[in-house]
C-alpha cells in the first residue's frame, strides 16, 4: 500500500498537467503502460513534471550506453534498499538486453562493493595521495 | 587516520601469506603501487587473501565491460558514503577510460536514482504486477 | 510478520510495567489505539519504558512546531528505508495538519536532498571555510 | 579534496552556460559567494543547470516555511552521512533563523527517528491497518 | 517475489556445481532445508560457490563466539534495511541460544548506536586525538 | 570541525546540569577524559542528560558481555558511515579486550553481512516460511 492514493487514468485525464506528462511517458516509451510511480507522483503536478523531465533527459541518449545506466540505477537502489526501484529497473534492464550471466556478474560487483565499503569504513583507511586530484580553484 | 596501523612493504615481506598477496596484486596490475586498503587488511592474512581473490575474480574479465563495473562500484560507494572507495574507484575508472562527459552523465544517473528512491520510499509505491517474475520453485 | 510476537492487551495487562506504559500512551494520545510498535517492544519492559519516555519528551512541546518534527521524522525514515515508520509518521503528520500540497512539497525537498547528497559524495566536495564554526574548546 | 577540479570564477566566466548559472545563484542569494558544490558541478553544464533550477524551485516559496525545509534537508543529509551537506545546510538554517535551542531539539528528533527506525526494522513490525490509505486506482 | 526464479531441488540437481553447493550446505548444517537465498543465487554458480565458501569460513569457528557473530550480522542487516536478512539471522541467533532478554538488550544497543551515529553526524564531532592509532607505514 | 562549538571544562562547570553529567561520566569511567561527543551535546542539557543516561543503562551490565555490545555498536557505525563512532568504539572495544585476531574476524563478518544484504536486496529474496514467528496479538 502507498501513503497516497494512486491516480487512475480517469483522474489523470481530468488534470491537464498530469495528463500531458502521462501522454509524454506513453509516447516516449511507445507503450500504454504507466507504472505506479507516476500514478503516486500525480498528486503534485510540479513534482511529477520535474521528475519526468529530468528522468527523460538523464536516462536518454548520451555518452554511456542505456544498459550501463540501468545497472548504475539498480546498484544505487540496492544500496538504498528500495524494493520497488530494484524491481522496476531490473525489468527495464532486461528490456535493454541484460542477460542472466550479466545479472549474476552485476550482483557480484554490487556485493563486492558493499563488502569492501564496509571493510574500508571499519578500518578507516586514509586516502592514498596517488588518488588525489588537484582541486583548488 | 586508520583504526589499525597500515603495513609497510618490510612488514608485508616478513609474512609469507601477506607477501604472496602483495606480489599477486603487483603482478596483476603491472604496477609496484599497493594502495592503503591492502595495507590495512594485512593484519588478517585470511581476510586479505579472500578479499583479493574475490575482487580479482569479480572485477576480472566477464560479460560486462570493465568500465561499467567500475561505475557500478562507485555508485554503491556513493550510496554507502565511503570517501576512500569513491576516490580509488573514480581513479580506476579514469584509468579504464572514463571521460569527463561520462563522469558527469554517470553522476546525473546516480543523483536521479537517489532522488527517485527517496520519492518511491516516501510514497511507498506498490510494485506493479508487470514487474513480477515467476519465482516459486 | 515480526521477529517477535506482538503483545495483546491481555498480555500487556498482566505485566505492570508494560501496562503502565500502555496506559500512559492512551492517556497522552487521548485514544485507545496502541500501534504495533509498542506491542513489539513490550517484550523488554525497560526498552519500552525508555523509548516511550524519550519519544514523549522529544516529540512533545518545544521550540519547533509539531508538524515540522513529524516531517523531520519522516525524512529520516525515508532515508533509512523504514516502511512502517514512513506510514505511521505520515499518518501522524496528517493528524497534525499536513495538507496534500505540503506533502508534495516535502517529498520534493527530501528527493532533492537525496540527489544532492549523492552528487556531493560523488564529487567529494571539500567544505567551504565560510561554513566553518569555531569549535575548539 | 574533490574527485574533480573545482572551477574558479575565471573558468566559469569562460563558459556561457556555467557563467549564467553562477550569475543567477549570485542574484538569487544576493551574495557574491559561490560555494564549492556549484564549482564542482560546473564540469557538466547540463547537470549544473538542472540541479540549480530544481533546487531554486524546490527550496523557494511554497506551503512549507523555509526553515522547515532546511531542517528536512539536514535530516536527510545526516541519515545519508554527507558532511558537506550537513555543514552547508546547518549554516543555511542559521541564516534562516535556527536558534541553538531549536538546533538541539531538531537533533533530538533526528536521533530519536534513527533509533526507532532501527527498533522497527529489528522487530520487523507489521504496518497497522489504521495507517493504511486507500491506494488502488 | 524475487527478481529471479528460485531454483527447485530438481533444477539444482541438474547442475553439478549448484548441486555440490546445496549438498555441502546440507552436510554443514545437518539439515535438509535450503533457504531461499541459496535458491536465488543458484543462477550464477560462481557467485553461489564463492558466497557459500566465504560465509562458511567467516561464520565458522574462530576467536569470536557464534552468537556474537550472528548479532553483528543482524546489526548490519538492520542498518541496511534488509528484512530477509533480519529474519533469517534472528532465527539463526535463536538456534545458537539467543534468549528473549538478550534480544531486547541487543536491540537497545542497536537503537542506541543508530541514535548516537545520527547525533555525531549532525554535530560533525571531530575525532579525539586519544582515539588515534599510529597508522603510517 | 563540528557544526557547534565544543564545550570546554570551564564552560561545562558554569552550567549545573552539564557539570553533573560530566561528573557522572568521569565517575562511571574512572577517568578524567571527556570525549568530544559529550562536549558537542552540552549545548542542549536535556539531550545530553537523556543520551548519557540511556547510554549508561544500555551499555551497562546485562545479559550480553560488554565486548559483544561494543562490536554490535561498531557494526552499526560502519553501516551508517560514522567515522567518529567507529574510532571511539573501536578504542573502547580494545579497552574491553578486543584482540587483533578478533578485530579481523569481526570485520570479516561485517563485510560478509554487507555483501549478502546487497545480494538479497538485489534478488529481492522472499522470506522462507521457516523463519516466520507467530506474531498476531
Amino acid at each position: 500500500m502507498a501513503t497516497v492514493k494512486l491516480w487512475s487514468d480517469a483522474e489523470a485525464e481530468a488534470d491537464p498537467r498530469v495528463s500531458a506528462v502521462f501522454a509524454d511517458i506513453r509516447a516516449t516509451r511507445g507503450s500504454d503502460f504507466i507504472n505506479n510511480f507516476w500514478r503516486g507522483l500525480a498528486h503534485d503536478a510540479g513534482l511529477l513534471e520535474r521528475t519526468w523531465t529530468t528522468l527523460k533527459t538523464v536516462m536518454g541518449p548520451g555518452t554511456l550506453d542505456p544498459l550501463t545506466k540501468e545497472l548504475v540505477y539498480i546498484a544505487v537502489s540496492i544500496a538504498n534498499g528500495c524494493p520497488y526501484c530494484i524491481h522496476s529497473h531490473t525489468a527495464a534492464a532486461r528490456t535493454k538486453g541484460l542477460t542472466a550471466a550479466q545479472h549474476g556478474e552485476f550482483l557480484a560487483v554490487v556485493g563486492m562493493a558493499n563488502q569492501t565499503n564496509a571493510l574500508v569504513n571499519g578500518l578507516q583507511i586514509p586516502i592514498d595521495s596517488a588518488f588525489r586530484v588537484e582541486d583548488t580553484p
